[in-house]
């Protein structure tokens, strides 16, 4: 394990050089035109956009380093040369080299929707070629009660590998979709990794410590390169880290959870997003009507956040849409103002729905109180894990 | 040899889907600010720059499209799988990712120099590795006529290494500084394809049919989609191809010469390029007084390029820089106009050097005329690797 200390190392030295590397090429974005402006403060100045692909760059060239370091025993013995591992480690950085490359070209381009679900499915085929013939396990463990019915495992076979991509096509949007608010992105992401990290320091001792030493490998390095966009990213943002950013993250982590065999406790830690696309899904399908926006809105007056809202005129309404907004208001997660023509509801994000909880807040308040939330459900994964697990499954 | 058939018939349709690709996206890219004036006509528009990244990535999925047929058979016996194929074949298209990524960074952001030479080499670490866990031959075989001194082979070991890493940087930016007029920078990467796609058939029958069925297994989707670039970037040029092209197409030059063992075929391959390296030195490590553009001179009256040229102030002149003109001026390879303050001569590029040998001419001969050197040069490295090389290496 001494290489994993080199790794701790070399991560440390690449949290310095991004957040140096970041001060430095702040003007070549705003020159470029990557830049945007702050929608929820009073000032109006340009902030340099898609700064995630500083972090991202770096992220890979220090797991480019770390090649020779943890193949570094078994380079001097090539004959017993473990080729299968090191596929593992090539495809996983070629699907977040590919994501980087994607979410950059988006934040340049601001490419369509079916790119953006059609790309990270092509970017994760290494990963599930690598799977397949590394382990090609599709066999799921049946929890104990259900087992008097489908037996103790079933092998959904060809599922399994639709599941997987279906992952890395989720998590890559996933977090792209809860964000918008200051250190919100990055700040989740942080919390992910933490996550992941402690629960692969958990089972490192356990049989499946490779699977976990490889995740560790990945995560270190993209903790350090994260925790230094976040110095620059958190409230009051100096600079934006883009769709970039998202991508990568939902990316690493998918990479992470699927090579590691943990994918089903990567998507425990992912709640909140989770809660934020479900809550999401009938704005994002049109079902109720979806502005260009979802942000709070920002009051230059009070200095504080509140939800923002969209209209939905009453007889444009179908059913489903009925049906939708009347299940939501018995659940109370809508904020609702009803006239003869139309309703007004909030934009069903989860940020709006903490500002129609808590009331109007600062920026800075809610972005803390999303993330303790954030950490609330990654004790919730752990629990569900640990205690609750052992009642389900054996040993 | 099935499934060469196959990655044909995919590579035809990837043709067509970049040639619409590129029609579909041009406006997102002028709309992005991603925009050059073509300096050489008389019609300033607009014109989308960095379209490279277009057929790059779809060379890249088809690349991993790819990856399930090429290892179709093994993926049937998993137990055999020949992970260290797989690995070579990853770390590939890792390297191209990466270069796909820096160059249109460097299109969006226009990076400094130190970073196009850090990040090629870095980009070329997977390779590298790749190179010493499956082959690790560091030895040269000495020419007959050298054995008496150095005998049959000498083992250079690291120096092996270094001389592989240099060759990514050079291969990566070779290209792109012999560029500037329509249709110069794909026509020379396509007629240099084309001498690698003969050079494997040729020896798909030998001993290395292998390495060569890997080198067609890259070169032919490559070449597809550059043939559908070309389409759009031939004169007069309605895409500009950017650094983005110039990069992935040294970068998969290299990989293919590094992973299938013959680098020194593809540096012949590269002779124009070479020589114009070797020419640009003095102004590239500024001996001679470099101006920030060293493109042709554009006359809208006779509607034909001249070479475009530098001062060089008498009185600042070092004793390298006399040497340098003076060889030059002795080798007949500069154009000079000399007053009593000053020296006027062309700017040493392999493209003003035609404009000086076969005077001002239309941008179309030009290419045309550059071209047919390349195509000559390829010639050369055929006589030289197979009839001459035998005088020198046994059979």
């Amino acid at each position: 394990m001494w290489y994993l200390v080199l790794l701790v190392i070399l991560s440390l030295i690449a949290y310095f050089i991004t957040d140096e590397l970041i001060l430095k090429l702040l003007n070549l974005f705003v020159k470029a035109g990557l830049y945007g402006i702050d929608l929820c403060k009073t000032e109006k100045k340009k902030i340099p956009e898609a700064i995630g692909v500083v972090s991202g760059c770096v992220f890979l060239v220090v797991s480019f380093l770390f090649i020779p370091i943890i193949f570094g025993n078994s380079l001097m013995d090539t004959q017993n040369f473990p080729h299968n591992e090191f596929a593992e480690f090539l495809a996983a950085l070629l699907s977040i080299c590919c994501m980087l490359l994607l979410g950059f070209a988006d934040d340049v381009l601001d490419l369509r929707w079916r790119y953006k679900l059609l790309l990270p499915t092509v970017a994760s085929l290494p990963l599930l070629v690598v799977y397949y013939v590394n382990f090609n396990s599709t066999t799921f463990i049946v929890p104990i009660p259900l087992r008097q019915w489908f037996g103790i495992s079933i092998n959904i076979g060809l599922l399994y590998y639709i599941y997987m991509g279906m992952l890395a096509v989720f998590c890559t949007n996933a977090i792209n979709i809860l964000a918008g608010i200051n250190g919100l992105e990055v700040g989740q992401s942080v919390i992910i990794a933490l996550s992941i990290i402690i629960f692969d320091i958990i089972e490192l001792r356990g049989d499946q410590y490779k699977a976990h030493a490889f995740s560790l490998q990945i995560m270190i390095p993209y903790l350090a390169t994260t925790l230094a966009l976040m110095k620059h990213n958190w409230y009051p943002s100096k600079v934006f880290v883009g769709d970039t950013f998202c991508y990568v993250s939902g990316m690493t982590f998918a990479v992470v959870g699927i090579l590691s065999h943990f994918s089903k406790t990567v998507l425990l830690f992912f709640l909140p997003q989770i809660i934020n696309f479900i809550y999401s899904v009938p704005q994002l399908f049109h079902f109720v009507p979806c502005p260009r926006h979802r942000l709070p809105k920002y009051s230059g007056e009070t200095d504080l956040l509140e939800a923002s809202r969209t209209i939905i005129i009453k007889k444009d309404m179908n059913s489903l849409t009925k049906i939708i907004v009347h299940v939501c208001t018995l659940l109370r997660v809508i904020d609702k103002k009803e006239d003869n023509e139309s309703i007004v509801i909030n934009n069903m994000t989860l940020i709006n729905l903490f500002l129609i909880k808590f009331g109007p807040m600062s920026e800075l308040s809610l972005t803390i109180r999303l993330l303790i939330f954030q950490i609330i459900c990654s004790g919730i994964a752990f629990i569900i894990r640990y205690p609750l697990a052992s009642y389900f499954y054996d040993g």
